[in-house]
């Protein structure tokens, strides 16, 4: 029985917590950590199991009746979290992205490396059924070499965008696109990045810095070219979509639809589409946890590691600096900044 | 040059017509001949070509410089036309369904025989490219051998059900998808029908005799089970599809979706339908007369016969016979009558 | 918490043991009974929950700890166990077909009646998303009044045909095809059946009486016209499919697709296909005792009741009767037998 | 009676030599003009009718009975064409792209319109029903402001790279996504173009020049942000597709299926795909050629003029500049090239 503690019980959080409470086998949610008060408790009320709540997480961090740790916190405390978690022992499993700036990113890694506890980060489309396949065909060579790729991410609506911190499409959007890219391109990597950007869904946003709307342009090194593609705001639901095109075939994945069920009315044909992520991707989000337990369980090695963390902040850092500047960004001239 | 006479200037009239003045090379319309006053004069000014126009039919059959004839006038009169076609020695196209009786059924194929007119029949979906591709794949064995077939007929909308003869959903309509069960499941012939039938568009006409929903159960003598499938109004549009599902594989045919625009909205997915049988099927009545044409040229054989027309029409005759008896009827009883 | 004691081990009943012990919150897996010795063990340590295990299901039966009993035995003994399970005061989930004879149907819907014990019948697709949805909206007469249905099964592969008793395609297979037409024709019952059936798949067996391929024409009281398929083997993958056509419009439910990755390549497009009803119906299994629990502590009525199986085992019988006489069989005249 | 003469008869000029003689009732091809010895004579031949047919382009451009000409030569005739035809009076339909400078676009524009003929310029897929109807739908405001747009076009076979002259997948293939995004972005301007390119279906051509892979983002006036994709080889097939993204909804176009026979077999799904643009677009080849003779008939405006032949220009020649520069570019800085 591997005793799991969960950090943060909001959204992602309070799916995260599900999972580890009901839905896998050999697993327990024992301990639930957010500094709000009273949400760790609401979220362990809702669950009906009985997980120990605190506010405080570096409790949480070492109370050694914990084997691992799940963090949902707010990205820009995740980095922080990580090296206080590797520190502390535990085997962690961090949402995206893993940190916000490459010094982070090293931090974290470095912290997990030498305390030697596993560590996976939640990029969880690698866990769907439809982009896992696309992943292995490619790998085993099943189109040829990839030549054209797409990946793209809508979420269904804006509510409020006075929270969002700026570079929030790239930094914590379009970063599941740019892991996407490189998993359905398997051993190459980013080699230069082109940005645009705007705030076309709220407008009267812009001047605050708001970017709502991207597509970003992507060379990778075995000549490959990709364009991630990301709005805050989709009507028709949740939208998450790739596409390789190579030299010996084409392989698509994602459907907004979310039923087979299809309608013939005398407007035409209809069918419903999804409205949330954790209905698109509510069998994946449970994949990644079990693939982490497992992994804590058995001590192979993490199949969605900090390097593939740090490589897709890369490209979102490259993004960022291209919209500053207005042109092109090499992936190499990062390093030195 | 192949000059051909058009008797019958109505809906499906017309169409041909525009095919045969326009679409074939080496195919000219010389003379249109409809009984109502003004009709050949108004389709002729139509398709601005210059055929001869004529309200005497056997005018039009006695003329020694028509080659050929294409007959698409009520059903009641194809035999007959048939046959004084062939006595004239024109080759013969006619619409379906060929006769509306046996007997009928015979004299027509035996006329054409005698005179050695060639004589093509007008079940269109032969010549579409989905159905005609899907007859080639299970003629060369790629789904096995048939097992279960299903064909389907859907209009779009019962305008006005006050002409409609009694029995012509299965003499009209139907009579299409008895040839198509046919085409899908190569040298097997139909042996046993039960159908049920009923007026669900028009209730309030059952009583004077209308059936507008009927269904019908077909057992071939290669043991494959079938299914056809009419309704006299889909709101939705214009309905045909194919299934043959065999011991190797299945077969689906048709698609309502008439184009590959698909719309996203708030409501969902979808997209447009067909809403005329002329728009799903412009390419295979073309197709067919292109057919018909180069069969009068190169003296080849017939693609669609009268025996091909003779094997539908028992089964609507047996679905007829069905309905009025409430119980199955064997192919083989129908000769007797 | 409610105990379930689970009765039978096999193929389903792993299934249902699984969800019981994994994916219900406030359920858990008390007990497995299974005659054959050693299976509820296996069951239990594959699990990896702690059962109770048994080989004398009425020990289960009589256990107080127990509350609720999931029966997933032959389909012979479902009715005693339904009748006996009622007597025990256990609320039951019982697969389908819950009776092979109306007799038996009747005797265990009155068992429950008397012992005031909820009853659920295993009718799935109830369950899934898509046919649920279209029941919803059909009720809610969003295509009008239903005119033509169809439903269709057809399993993956017929491994042995051995052991299959005579009129399984009809008791077992189409059973739900039986209960899917009467969910989604709400309101409206079974009148006529008319079925024909042969050994297509394996023509070695028919001489001892195997029907593997089964089409199943019924006429409803409300009009509607149904036809019913099943064949034991495509060799596809898993097909199940629904399709209801009224008066304002037209569903269809059930894709083969597995998965929403589509391969392009030099031979045209493909896409995999769903080789098992566990991966299908998944979430209808789950969703399904999700409800039986649920209707176990609320004391809410059931969703699918011994009325609905026996109603669709009638239309079974007249189905099995239909082919010995080779005509059709009123469901009226069943009631005497 | 409208006489066309027909300038090239090569793959497209026998297409459309087809369509002249056979489609378009009221429509005559008078002449054939190729300069290569044998190549009209060849295609009157095929054509089965009887226009004249000559080496010299001038002699028809000046031959009284010519009302209009039909030019479909290499690209980097076709300027000097369009002038030349507009001197004499003629009415111009001319292959895309119209030319290869802006100075060229603008002489031949001003020639036409000097001479006050009719120009309309080949893009053809303004024609095709599904991208017709987009544009319709989104210049009503049925998905609000497009925001991201798409546009792409993979052609199925490299034969022979070496008669490919530089930048032709920019001036040549691309030119049409560039017209298809302003078709689908109406009343919208291109304002910076960002280009990458490479050549990954031939890497050994690259040395002589060779670019057969490309992706654009183009940056519109009214926010939105395009990508338009090109490869000279899908071993799939012929795929052309669009997808607008906007405030109140998606639109997508294209399918590469070219027909609606779906196969299901031992290895899952599959349809076949389409091969030819002929086959793809022939209704739309046909329709570009109806509406230009129609033009011709009636006096109305161009649907596809020459200031649309040059805003996509502009763009094919800011990508061309964008690959040799390295950054994006501005459409306002070519004009004083």
């Amino acid at each position: 029985m591997i005793n799991v503690g969960l950090i943060g019980a909001g959204r992602m959080g309070s799916f995260h917590g599900a999972t580890l409470a009901h839905r896998l086998p050999g697993t327990r949610l024992a301990a639930v950590a957010d500094p709000a008060p009273g949400a760790a408790e609401r979220l362990a009320d809702r669950l009906g199991s009985k997980p120990k709540t605190l506010t405080d997480i570096h409790a949480l961090l070492t109370d050694p009746a914990i084997d691992a740790v799940v963090i949902s916190t707010p990205a820009r405390t995740h980095a922080d979290l990580v090296e206080a978690a590797a520190h502390a022992g535990k085997a962690v499993y961090c949402e995206k992205p893993m940190a916000v700036t490459l010094e982070e990113a090293d931090r974290a890694i470095t912290a997990a490396e030498k305390a030697g506890v596993p560590l996976q980060v939640g990029f969880n489309r690698r866990y769907d059924y439809g982009f896992r396949a696309a992943h292995e065909k490619i790998a085993a060579g099943g189109i040829g070499t990839p030549q054209l790729l797409r990946s793209l991410t809508r979420d269904p609506k804006l509510v409020d965008p006075a929270p969002i911190p700026p570079w929030t499409i790239f930094l914590e959007t379009l970063i599941h696109d740019f892991d996407t890219l490189r998993f359905l391109n398997p051993g190459a990597e980013p080699v230069e990045v082109f940005a645009v950007a705007d705030a076309l869904v709220r407008p009267d946003c812009k001047d605050r810095g708001l970017l709502d709307t991207a597509m970003v342009t992507i060379r990778f090194d075995n000549g490959a070219l990709a364009t991630a593609e990301a709005s805050f705001q989709a009507v028709y639901g949740y939208d998450v979509r790739g596409e390789v095109f190579g030299s010996g075939g084409m392989l698509t994945m994602g459907d907004v639809r979310g039923t087979h069920l299809t309608t013939y009315g005398a407007d035409g044909v209809s069918a419903s589409t999804v409205r949330y992520d954790q209905d698109l991707f509510h069998d994946a989000y449970v994949a990644e946890l079990a693939d982490f337990t497992e992994m804590v369980r058995t001590g192979r090695a993490s199949a969605v590691t900090g390097a593939d963390a740090r490589a897709a902040l890369s490209v979102a850092l490259a993004a960022v600096k291209s919209v500053q500047s207005g042109g092109p960004v090499r992936i190499a001239d990062l390093e030195g900044q």
